[in-house]
């Protein structure tokens, strides 16, 4: 037992004062990062939206190996400023309109703030019993606010957890659909298992069906169609589980959406449950972009059916304020998720879990750790309060609804799919002249070409960031409003930077090359 | 397309005015929140380190559902002095030596707000090429810190990345490992796959097994025993893979740890990586919480072995002052983990991707969204500097020193397994005329329950708060220094604590019942 020895020994240079959590130094150089940020925010607008950094620029900026003595503050924010900021794409920026948004606040912003400094490992009730209640209050508040129906309540028997993003929330509620299904018919029977999907559906499912063990052949992503605005078919669902239950496999999860990541498309909750019901497969119901918008009654038809789901998640990081990483999941049945995640080491028994009183999260997630998330929502919901935060979203569906009239306004672009939210896509089209003599796919290869240029030219510019997708083999470009900051004028300049490269791209004829 | 509806009409009370993120309102509010935790730090010994609430405390302070106007964050910060605080147990508390700890610091705290503020998603290089580039070049830095193989860096041809957790990073190497297999012998052949481990691994290996869908049947816990200190030993192992191997199944994966939970003991990473590579297992060695301590050389021998490895990580959010959640993974293969965990949606297409000149993470890990945790590590590397960096961890373990002196030095007591890093196991003993006309069976049990209530009473007096193990059938009470406020005189008062404790408990006899 420990004479000294080399350990014993601390280093005696004057650095070796400090201390890592020295509360006045904690004040003073918090105060200086909180005015960084702040100036960040000012100014955001002015650096290029997407970053224009070619690949391996910072390895050029910085030392090849840790520093053995202590940097101030001062310094890091400076290179912060000058070698972090330009590789950064800025999701807060006014003028960003890429993926979908990442919408920060202040109060989600102070909430992250208080779960990092108080720095809290709630994996049980135990570890911090107020971090759990605060996520159960709080789900519930939330859940009332999206009218969830009260079989996903706590107070109605079901419940609601925090994860990080939807990926783990389709992976944590596949695996207990998976499980539920194998404690039935035997664990070595998983390789007749089947999840669906649509062809639009978010490329988290087949990730997660790989991770459980799916088999790779037993995933469908079931096609869609234009004429039914690329929402999944009950009818294709129907002869797929048909198909398969004929050729001995065993249908057990289905995640539909609502809001699709390439053009906002929404599956037909209720037609759709009703199948999957009739076949007992579970339904994940995957809002993770326009889940936000269904706080708003206006909204939230397009979660009618949601009672008859298994789970529901959506993710409060994209477009209700809260900074990332906050997935919001509810299920109808905690059991399911917690016979299939549980633990129960001796190091982690106590009490109040055997009380079977408390709710430990770590058996409703894929880690044990987990960060006290709840405090950002809560603070998010007191701090803007429900009729802003319904505002707030009606804002930027009405400026969608600007842009989208803009471009229905120009002749020459095209409204590419039906608006649901606060997306639009749109595209250009080509001039008239170039559809004789040519054959109807030639004349979509070109089409997506000239978009695609299009596109490249528009973020180049650094004035503004929109992203793509293809939709029924359709390039379009998606126009996402959501960014914190936006504001009408962003919306109106970002359409007249389209507009000016489209201008020049059709003038140019460089791009009848490709042609 | 779109006339105007109830969407457009935005509600009309003064509250509607709130921007989410005026830079002022920002300002403001942040300065008010840094003072806040600013406080509580000074004055976090003052709370009593577990929280002491009953199951339902917070319901009944906290109203039904969220306001609809919105709430000053003067309130709300009341709100979390009043009722959140109470529920709190204060891991960054100095008397915290329970689990293992949550070091914050002020750098970590620092950093995880500046990936708060900007608040970008770097699932892939182009979303923001600084969140990649800053982990690339900070995972090597740390890599070289643990003097790890170049195999383990990307100057090596392999690579580090950030996780959430341990958790995490035991299923994406175990799914990137099993993948490796089923490729090679067919999908359908998941029901044969064996993964090891100890019965002193974390539970999280037997979480990620059931996840990946490897059969419970063929999950290995393999037994260890006091004569190896609790350590795995190669010769079980062998037998167990020779055994598996015979029946037809295939050996897989192995997690070895370095720094048990229960008693931070130590698996012989070298004999065990030369059996496991005789019968092509990869090998993850989880130093989740002793990884910290062997960026000193005097500790690096832990781990001596570990370029015969496949994957190494350790939490840099347990005892390497990053706030949670900071889980640090090295791979030799990262094609192993991008085969297993790739998509490639057309909306995530770019041309950065497409040049293979860059990195995109959300192939290394579950999630697609990812937040940029590279910073906070770097701002403790810089801000701290690796000298102090090895001097705090040398201090604690100093202090750890100290406090297993103190044991040794009461005669009541002794320490339970041998200390490696800053937690030590120890134990109160019955009286020795207790031992007369008792099995050894019965003297274990009537001790392991006055340990129990030992335990009970040191914790309820709010003044420190330490966890429990059972090593060996022995339970042991596990104090494990690391809470970054942590002095030598809060461990000389815990010891205080627990000896009064103990002689109120011997004295009184009331546990004697049990007996």
């Amino acid at each position: 037992m420990g004479s000294l020895n080399q350990a014993d020994v601390l280093e005696t240079n004057p650095a070796c004062l400090i201390k890592p959590l020295d509360p006045e130094d904690f004040r003073r150089q918090g105060h200086m990062v909180i005015d960084f940020l702040a100036d960040y925010y000012r100014n955001v607008d002015k650096h290029p939206v997407c970053s224009q950094v070619e690949p391996g620029y910072l390895q050029k900026l910085i030392p090849d190996s840790a520093p053995n003595n202590p940097e101030p503050i001062e310094s890091i924010l400076q290179d912060v400023q000058n070698d972090i900021l330009p590789g950064l794409t800025h999701w807060q920026s006014p003028n960003y309109f890429a993926y979908f948004p990442s919408s920060g606040s202040t109060a989600g912003f102070l909430g992250e703030m208080l779960s990092t400094g108080f720095n809290v490992v709630g994996f049980n009730w135990m570890s911090s019993p107020a971090a759990t209640e605060l996520e159960t209050i709080v789900m519930d508040w939330l859940g009332k606010m999206l009218d969830l129906p009260r079989s996903f309540l706590f107070s109605g028997g079901g419940g609601g957890v925090l994860q990080g993003t939807t990926c783990e929330a389709i992976l944590c509620t596949l695996t207990a659909a998976r499980d539920k299904v194998l404690n039935q018919i035997g664990r070595d029977q998983i390789t007749r298992l089947v999840v669906y999907g649509s062809d639009q559906t978010h490329c988290a499912l087949r990730k997660a069906a790989q991770i459980v063990g799916i088999q790779p052949l037993n995933f469908r992503a079931i096609e869609t169609s234009p004429e039914d605005e690329f929402g999944l078919s009950p009818a294709s669902l129907r002869d797929a589980i048909k198909a398969d239950i004929a050729a001995g496999l065993v249908p057990v999860y289905l995640c539909a959406t609502v809001g699709t990541t390439s053009s906002t498309a929404v599956d037909p909750i209720s037609a759709l449950c009703q199948v999957a019901n009739e076949y007992n497969v579970w339904v994940h119901i995957d809002a993770a972009y326009a889940g936000s918008a269904c706080v708003c009654p206006e909204f939230r038809h397009f979660i009618d059916g949601v009672d008859a789901a298994s789970s529901f998640s959506f993710n409060a990081h994209k477009w209700f304020f809260t900074n990332l990483d906050c997935c919001c999941l509810w299920v109808k049945e905690p059991r399911a998720l917690v016979n299939a995640l549980s633990t129960n080491p001796e190091y982690l028994r106590n009490k109040a879990t055997e009380s079977k009183q408390v709710i430990d999260y770590k058996d409703w997630q894929i880690a044990l750790s987990r960060r006290f998330r709840a405090l950002k929502l809560w603070l998010v919901l007191r701090s803007y309060g429900v009729a802003n935060l319904r505002n707030f979203i009606r804002s930027h569906v009405k400026m969608a609804k600007l842009f989208e009239a803009m471009v229905g306004m120009d002749q020459r672009f095209e409204i590419a799919s039906p608006r649901n939210f606060a997306m639009v896509c749109f595209r250009l089209l080509l001039p008239p002249s170039l559809h004789v003599n040519n054959t109807p796919s030639t004349v979509l290869e070109v089409a997506n070409e000239l978009n695609r240029r299009l596109l490249e030219a528009v973020n180049s510019s650094g004035r503004t960031y929109m992203t793509h997708a293809v939709v029924g083999g359709v390039y379009v470009i998606r126009f996402a409003v959501g960014a914190s900051l936006t504001e009408e004028k962003h919306v109106r300049s970002a359409w007249k930077v389209v507009q000016e490269h489209a201008e020049v791209l059709i003038s140019s004829e460089v791009w009848i090359d490709y042609y």
